[in-house]
């Protein structure tokens, strides 16, 4: 089963982070130019937050503000999910859909932040159970050929036996198997 | 293996769709009320695209309009992925991963238009694979609980066979299996 340890190795771009008093208006450049989503909200090295587009659709104008005069601290989604590098992708996947979450925040062993989308959990999840099926129908196929192997083992031995027996007992000379 | 219809069903929201001439405030306002992130844009029965969170962060402030001045049709996406009832979960999760998108449209076979979102196909796929990979389980359970059998039942025979021999064969008297 794949960690977050793995997923995050399997990507690509680093980190990319949004300062609390920086504007939404930049947040969103920032997003745009990087083609992400998601921006975990950092004070220095401290994680204050997550800010997402679903924050943005929400929190901006339906409440009468403006994206130019909005700092990101003031619409950031405080309250973050944060798994560990060893939660697998499964507890994500999980997590994700029991929480409506499109991203999870990963504190990393030494302390440095990461984070994953349902996109990269997915990915991973969609390979590894690809795998595992795939092993199992291996296994599967195995199985049935020892299983076999087993059979004709034991029908030739029992073939051997009659054939001795034929030797030496007349009664026996009708069986076959 | 799950198809479009068979997680259509599973939804339990119906459609909302918003009209090509709403401002981006209005639809900005339906998708926060009904808590989604995409709605297909449809001028009567006819479907002319898709408006996401990720058009309204991108194509509105970036661009210098504001989302009361603007109207739907102006940002929607118009090349919209549409998938068949019949299409597998699988097959739609290859097209998101692939397209790195988020929603698929579906025309059903009357006509009528459906949105599965990647929570959609992710949630059926992690049940899917979970019952394929349980199923796949029990079959190997049973697989060796049969050759355990066939063994057994071999075993049985062959020692039937030699407590035959051994009544008639002074020489068999020595082997044992």
């Amino acid at each position: 089963m794949k960690t977050v340890k793995e997923i995050l190795q399997t990507k690509q771009t680093g980190l990319i982070t949004i300062a609390p008093d920086a504007t939404v208006f930049d947040a969103l450049k920032l997003m745009a130019e990087k083609n992400i989503g998601a921006l975990p909200v950092m004070d220095g090295e401290k994680l204050l937050g997550i800010l997402t587009e679903r924050d943005y659709s929400r929190k901006v104008i339906l409440e009468g503000k403006s994206s130019k005069e909005t700092l990101v601290k003031e619409i950031m989604t405080e309250k973050v999910l944060i798994v560990k590098p060893e939660t697998t992708n499964e507890e994500c996947m999980a997590l994700m859909s029991e929480k409506f979450l499109r991203h999870l925040l990963v504190i990393k062993s030494d302390g440095a932040i990461g984070i994953i989308s349902i996109g990269d959990v997915v990915k991973a999840i969609t390979s590894e159970q690809h795998f595992a099926i795939n092993n199992l129908n291996k296994y599967i196929i195995r199985l049935r050929k020892q299983g076999q192997n087993s059979l004709n083992s034991g029908h030739k031995n029992i073939q051997n036996t009659l054939a001795t027996m034929r030797d030496y007992i007349p009664s026996s000379r009708n069986y076959t198997i």
